[in-house]
């Protein structure tokens, strides 16, 4: 199989929009007047983003999903996206269900591919993925206040858990293992929450590397500090209760791969925040407060400040 | 030095356009009214795009080239860009002249890096990029007609040669050498060529498989065929007269990496399309015309048809 052949089957499909679709040399694509167009790159490597036994079908997921995710950051609305594959062979037995865990989330968002390359090479995937927010309405880092609350939604640590699993540092029964590995494996972007708080939420970000890494790129790019209360925290695990609460807690504040979204609003939109979060049909968690003194403080459930050892991920600093 | 730290140092510059810019979870891009957002993709794998020993300030050029190139073939003006990086450790001996060799004709083009991706991984470069192009203008691959003449920009083969002295099969003067070297490892891309030809051209696409290869694409998407005058393009090599000719011809016509502009346009545009060149300050070459009759025929300086045994490069199915 040539490389035209392998797109024309796994990835070819009716154009939709008002767009040229793959097989040009570029991909056009037509953007609604006072909106801005959103652009997330994200690159997957076998192992490091995912390992080798991964189902191909939910790699496709994921890959788009990490996108999707960003977009989602920054309440946009999907619209199309590129896809540049290097793999050692033209394996049918791997493309086909990859592009059909690719596509199938790529159609619950209305969201095209639209070009992209494939190539010989190590098994790498890089997604770029487009999206539309109204001008001026973007959820951006930079908007956090002194006195917003902090919210999460869906619940955090459960993708870690997966992992931990895998590597044998820990084990679970049977059933808490399949739901943290569909976690880790097929998570789900935010797309609709994203959306829903537009003129609601300050400020926005998605918990890819670790809550506190993450919401440290908040705090960092609004020049304010925050608190958190750690027992409210610890109880977003989905798998709450398996570990031991140290365990549970780290798993939660810097477990990494969630995909859920982190924000800030004021405490004016609670009403809002909770109706954002029926109309997108997600949790969505209180779990501190925007504060003017620079830096991240971890609160018990009395109010005590607790020593901070959780690291977010870097990837080329983390072992 | 960590994920961010890397950004920061190497890639992070001051916003310029109306955009967010590095930092946030997507890049946000407004769009003039009126005109088409192009996007293409590419992936650059270590051993397959490029050799290990290539200087890294013009794999950076390159690496951004093969995707202007594209932009170039839609007609399309350079916006932005973002950039996916896997890389086995962050070393700063190859990063900081990488991204000055990048950045150098990102800032030629006015094209501003506004988000990406780094990894640890096998070295992989994932480079999407934006452009504009008038709305109905852009330059389609599925535009030709019957009777349109056929151009090529430039010089075609010398990258190929250069490949050929890295890989031994062919020996030449050290100075035909490196003026052939920096044709393959740094590529001009033909955007103000791209330009130039709107409303002129009928269709265009960019040489990077291969002449006939990517003039295959457009006979393909235009339903036509087309004759070529293969005496005048055996001439179209910088090195000209230093190979046999068969092979002369072989580079010029299936040589690959050319990163040069192949087009048509009605004989009607012939003063247009040299008045195209000159403003481009690049040369154009007319080497055939479109054909009714599906197919690609290769003509001798005596209009007989020649044998065409010309294989265009195809990532899947090359040795």
């Amino acid at each position: 199989m040539g490389e035209f052949e392998l797109i024309d089957r796994y990835f070819k499909r009716p154009v939709q929009r008002n767009a040229l679709g793959i097989g040009d040399d570029c991909a056009l694509l037509s953007v609604a007047p006072g909106m801005r167009l959103a652009v997330s790159s994200d690159m997957l490597v076998e192992g490091r983003h995912f390992l080798s036994t991964v189902d191909p079908f939910r790699l496709g997921h994921k890959a788009l999903a990490v996108n999707l995710s960003d977009l989602a950051a920054c309440g946009a609305s999907p619209l199309a996206f590129t896809l540049a594959l290097a793999m050692p062979s033209a394996d049918e037995a791997w493309l086909a269900p990859f592009s059909r865990g690719l596509l199938a989330l790529a159609d619950t968002h209305g969201c095209e591919l639209v070009g992209g390359d494939t190539t010989r090479g190590p098994l790498n995937i890089c997604i770029t993925a487009f999206g539309e927010v109204p001008h001026s309405q973007a959820l951006l880092r930079s908007g956090a206040q002194t006195g917003d609350d902090i919210y999460v939604s869906g619940t955090l640590g459960d993708a870690r858990l997966a992992l931990e699993v895998f590597r044998g540092t820990v084990s679970v029964p049977a059933a808490v293992f399949d739901r943290a590995r569909a976690r880790m494996e097929q998570p789900t972007p935010r797309i609709a929450l994203g959306q829903a708080l537009l003129g609601v939420a300050s400020s926005a970000i998605d918990v890819s590397d670790g809550l506190l890494g993450d919401l440290g790129h908040i705090l960092r790019q609004s020049a304010v500090g925050a608190s958190i209360d750690t027992a409210l925290a610890a109880g977003l695990m989905d798998a709450a209760g398996i570990l031991p609460p140290a365990q549970q807690l780290e798993y939660v504040l810097a477990g990494g791969d969630d995909y859920e979204l982190v924000f800030t609003a004021s405490p004016s939109q609670r009403e809002a925040v909770q109706a954002a979060a029926l109309s997108a049909q997600v949790k969505v968690s209180r779990i501190g407060r925007i504060e003017p003194h620079p830096g991240l403080r971890l609160l018990d459930a009395q109010g005590r400040e607790l020593e901070n050892r959780f690291n977010s991920f870097d990837h080329f600093i983390s072992p």
